[in-house]
Formats: structure tokens, C-alpha cells, sequence
């Protein structure tokens, strides 16, 4: 059921005892969101801890030290944050679809799939919401809560870059910067910095990136060989889909990376004017009209055909005079 | 002399013709700030323009569209906008020092060049000082000024990522924001999108690129020939001294440009506790502490020996076991 802020926040003074719930291939919303919240209710006299998400990258545990537990309690209020749907659940956690308690979110797409869920798809970041009901609360944002909400706030806008900052999300990251968020810390590691794997591995897929349509259509293709080249892990790879997306003129750009079993999997980014996810429905697949995907078992060179046919199909730009194979 | 901004405002008020002044390689701080500015003296009544910069690069010319002049009329109030010193004036304007009448900046090194100075070193972007003037000055911000005002604002910031950023850095942009700045235009031009040239040179350097000490020292050369291979142009290279400095764990990075002449331009930038100036002092050459030069009239092989040689008598880090000269 829709609730609003006071009343979510009438229910979790209501109980003692949560389990906060993040989502699959977790990013710094979900788990800043949920650090900060978990904090927020130690603050306030409860037991909480996040369900430890087997999915968390590395450089995401500095946020989480201390707050999660790899248990689900069976008296545990079940808190979702920044879980669109329960289909997005991390695999230990599948099995509490259809029970979960509480939600904070800020995914317009939410299907209030819990007993009770604030949903605020005017916020950029799900921790924007998390202010809200911390305020709420009566709570003070301390330090670490604060340099959690930064994560959540900056990582989800591409530290303010993208089309989804609004004046609030300024002026949030602002008090955050005055409740003693780490800031700078984050910005260097999350949007300054890349590992040197990385770098070299952006190097080899950028020389052999593919343009056609006199330059709207981008292709780039990760492969087990590449990535071993340069020493290069999951750590290394977060958003590599933008990669080809990030070039002037373009306004299809495919990215398939190739999964050790032989799998294509096909990442397109579009312009807006260009359905992605009609694209990605040619091939089985499906997304958002900016984004979407497909998986095609088959060699790269496959995919990298049939994604240009339906491109060409969709759009009518011309992706057939470099034709590989 | 040093002024407020009451006082900066009675003299503005004063006078009817204003000529505004930018400096040499000029960027969005300066440029944006000027442009705000200027847009503000003509909504007062006043005659207002930008004296035309000769080294503004092409991605800026939408922000200066009718407000810039060659001409240097005899009568004109002479007006620094984030000019830091006098030297700093471009070639059409080096004239000019020794007789500008008005100064708004932000850097603490400015020594009051002008009859009247605001200097304000708390404001991360010369904008934030504008945006305190022209609320003094009871000038409302118009879409065009809000616009030229968040260029200043996110390109001195890196868009908001860099320390200087303040939370009345953020609180600004969102008014900025509300008073229909197009940021989303700026933020993907300045900040997401790239050219394909700068993106195929990007991959050059990065294949190229050579680390020592153990990962803590990069140096990345930029020559004539690479440019050329990319097809890239000077707007194709602005800030690139900063590509090897993006790599996790490099605390010296090092960039050699070689000039069509042959020279050796060195940009050295560095980590808190290495002195960039310092040793860059030893090529005879200088700088800030984080970020320092030097020019040598030599092939790059030996401007790469010469620098490194300096790094390791300064700072210890051993850089001579991949030599490769």
C-alpha cells in the first residue's frame, strides 16, 4: 500500500527489529541508502542490519562495515530500499517475495509490492527519500550517515550530471557537505579515478570501436581475451556499456560483452528519438527506451549482425557497408 | 584597491560604458562569468561587451553569441572578470594592464591590479561572485545568464567533483537551475560526451602510457604525429595533462606535449605531499603544488629522462629501472 513519510515513519517506530533488503547488481543508491537508513534506526534504539548482498563489489565495503548480517531473522521487520520490484531481489534473498514489510523507493516503475511503500519518483536518488523520512524521524544525519547519502545521492546522477539532478538533489548534497560527508574521498574514487586495468582496457576497446551511419552508430565488443590482457575484473567493468555511448555524433551505441560461456550479451544506449528497447525486441530482448538488451547464444560476430540488422530495421541508419562477416 | 560588493555595485552604477575583460586560454569560469556579467550591465541600461578573446576555442562560441567586440573604445570602464593578474590578459589586451578600472575574481593570488577589486577565494568558481553582485546590483537571473553563470560554475568544478566545490557552490546551481539554466546541454557537452578523435587519442595515449615506481609515477607523451594519426585538433586536447593523473594509485603523473617545433612541454600534477613546483624547479620551470610545468627544447626522450631524474631526486620514488633511454 502507497504510505506517506509520516506514516512510514509512524510504522517503523512501531517495531523494533529490521532487515533492510537491497537490490541485485547493487550500486551506491541502494547500499548508501541502506547504510544510512540502518544507522538511522540503530540511532533510534532498534536492532537493524542489511542482509548482506552476495552481488556487492568491493569498493562498496567501506560503506557497509558493521551493518550487515548474512541472516535473515525470522521476527524481522523486512525493509526494501531502492528495490523497483521483487524480481530484483539478490539470490539469498528471493525467497522473501511476496513478505516484505516495508519499501522506500524512488522508482516510478514500483508496483507497491510491499505491505507498506513510500515511493518518490521526483527523487534522483532513493537516499533523497531516505532524508526525508530521516528528517522525519527527528534523526541528525551524522558523518557516516551523511557520507553514505552522498554516495547514494552522487552515484545515481553521475555526481550531478545527469538528467535525473533536480535543485533538491543540489541542495541535499550541500547539507550532506555540512553533516560532514566524506565528499571528496567519493568523488575522487567514484568519478576521478579508474583502476589502471581499466584504463588499459578502455585503451583497446576504444582503438577498435566501430562506427557506421556516418558515425550515429557505435559498436564495441568486450571479450574474456581482453579483459585477461589487461588484468581486468568485475570491479574493472561497472558501466563499461556507456563506453561507446560517451561519443559525440552517436545515437546508437551496442556494447556486447562476451560471457565465459560463449554468450553475447548486447547492451544498446540511445538517444532520446531512438526506442532501445524496440531495438532489443527484434532480438527477444527488452529495456527502457534508452536502454535495454538482449542475450544471444551465439559468437560476437553473430550478435554484432543481427543487432545492426534490427538497428537498421528500427532507425532505417545504414549499418551495412562495414559489414564484418 | 580591495572592495565589497556594495561598493563594486555604486561604482557599476556609476558609469555607462564597460568593456569586459578574460583571460588568456580561456574557460568556462571566465568566459561564463563575463557573459552573465555582461547580460547584466545591458538589463541595467548600461553599453556592455566582451572584448573578443583570440584563444576562446569553438565550444564556447554558443555562450558568447553577441556580446563579444574586437574594439577597444577610449571611454570604456576596463572590467576583469576572473583575471588573476595582469599578465594573464590575452595578446589583443596586453595593452590594457596597468589600466583596468574594475575586478571580480576568486583567486587568493590576485593582488589588486585594479582601482577596484572583489576578490573572493571562498567562491570555488568566479560565477558565485557574479551571482553576489548581481543580486546586490537587484538584477534578476534570465535563462541565458543562468546558463552562462552554470557553465562557470560546473566546468571550475569538474562538475562538482573537484574540493573546491562548496555547499554554496551546489546551493547556486540550483538556483540556477530554477532560474532555466540548460544544464543538461552543458553537462553532456562538458561532461559525458567526447569527440571521436579525442576518444581514438585517449586510447593511444593509454595503450602508450608508462608507469614506474611501483604504479605511484605515470608519464603519458602526446607528439605531433599522434595528434595527427587521430585527426585531432587543439579542441580535441584541452585538459589532457590530466589523463594519467585519473589512474588509482598514481601520486606523480607526468605529461610531455612535443610542440610542431620540436619543444618539450612538461605538465607535471601530483597528490597532497608531493611538490609539483618544486620539481619542476629543477627543469627551471614552476607551478602550484598540485599542478606545475616546464618547457625544455629537447625530443620528449630526454624531457622524459630530465623529469624523471627530478621526481626521483624529490620525492625518492625510483624511477629509472624501465628507462628507456
Amino acid at each position: 500500500m502507497r504510505a506517506t513519510i509520516p506514516e512510514l515513519a509512524a510504522a517503523i517506530r512501531a517495531r523494533d527489529r529490521f532487515l533492510l533488503l537491497t537490490h541485485k547488481r547493487p550500486d551506491g543508491d541502494t547500499l548508501g541508502s541502506a547504510a544510512a537508513l540502518c544507522r538511522g534506526l540503530r540511532a533510534l534504539g532498534k536492532q537493524a542490519a542489511l542482509l548482506w548482498n552476495p552481488e556487492a563489489i568491493a569498493r562498496y565495503d567501506p560503506f557497509l562495515e558493521g551493518l550487515t548480517t548474512p541472516e535473515i531473522p525470522a521476527d524481522a521487520v523486512l525493509f526494501a530500499v531502492d528495490l523497483a520490484a521483487e524480481t530484483l531481489l539478490p539470490a539469498n534473498a528471493e525467497a522473501l517475495a511476496g513478505r516484505i514489510d516495508l519499501c522506500i523507493d524512488h522508482h516510478g516503475s514500483n508496483r507497491d509490492y510491499a505491505a507498506l511503500s513510500v515511493i518518490a519518483p521526483e527523487h534522483a536518488a532513493c537516499g533523497e527519500t531516505d532524508m526525508a523520512l530521516l528528517e522525519e524521524l527527528g534523526l541528525p544525519v551524522t558523518p557516516p550517515m551523511a557520507t553514505a547519502l552522498y554516495l547514494a545521492l552522487s552515484t545515481d546522477t553521475g555526481c550531478f550530471r545527469f538528467s535525473n539532478t533536480s535543485p533538491n538533489t543540489l541542495r541535499r548534497a550541500a547539507e550532506l557537505m555540512e553533516a560532514g560527508a566524506d565528499v571528496y574521498a567519493i568523488n575522487r574514487q567514484f568519478f576521478s579515478i579508474k583502476s589502471l586495468s581499466r584504463l588499459r582496457l578502455e585503451s583497446l576497446l576504444g582503438e577498435r570501436l566501430e562506427t557506421l551511419a556516418d558515425g550515429r552508430v557505435a559498436v564495441c565488443v568486450l571479450t574474456p581475451q581482453l579483459m585477461e590482457r589487461c588484468g581486468a575484473g568485475e570491479d574493472d567493468i561497472e558501466d563499461l556499456a556507456n563506453f561507446p555511448r560517451q561519443i559525440e555524433g552517436v545515437v546508437v551505441a551496442v556494447y556486447i560483452r562476451v560471457l565465459s560461456d560463449g554468450t553475447s550479451k548486447i547492451s544498446l544506449r540511445t538517444d532520446p528519438g531512438v526506442d532501445a528497447s524496440a531495438i532489443c525486441a527484434h532480438l527477444g530482448g527488452g529495456g527502457h527506451p534508452a536502454a535495454a538488451g538482449a542475450s544471444i547464444a551465439a559468437p560476437w560476430e553473430v550478435a554484432r549482425m543481427r543487432i545492426l540488422d534490427a538497428i537498421e530495421q528500427e532507425t532505417g541508419l545504414p549499418c551495412q557497408p562495414t559489414r564484418l562477416i
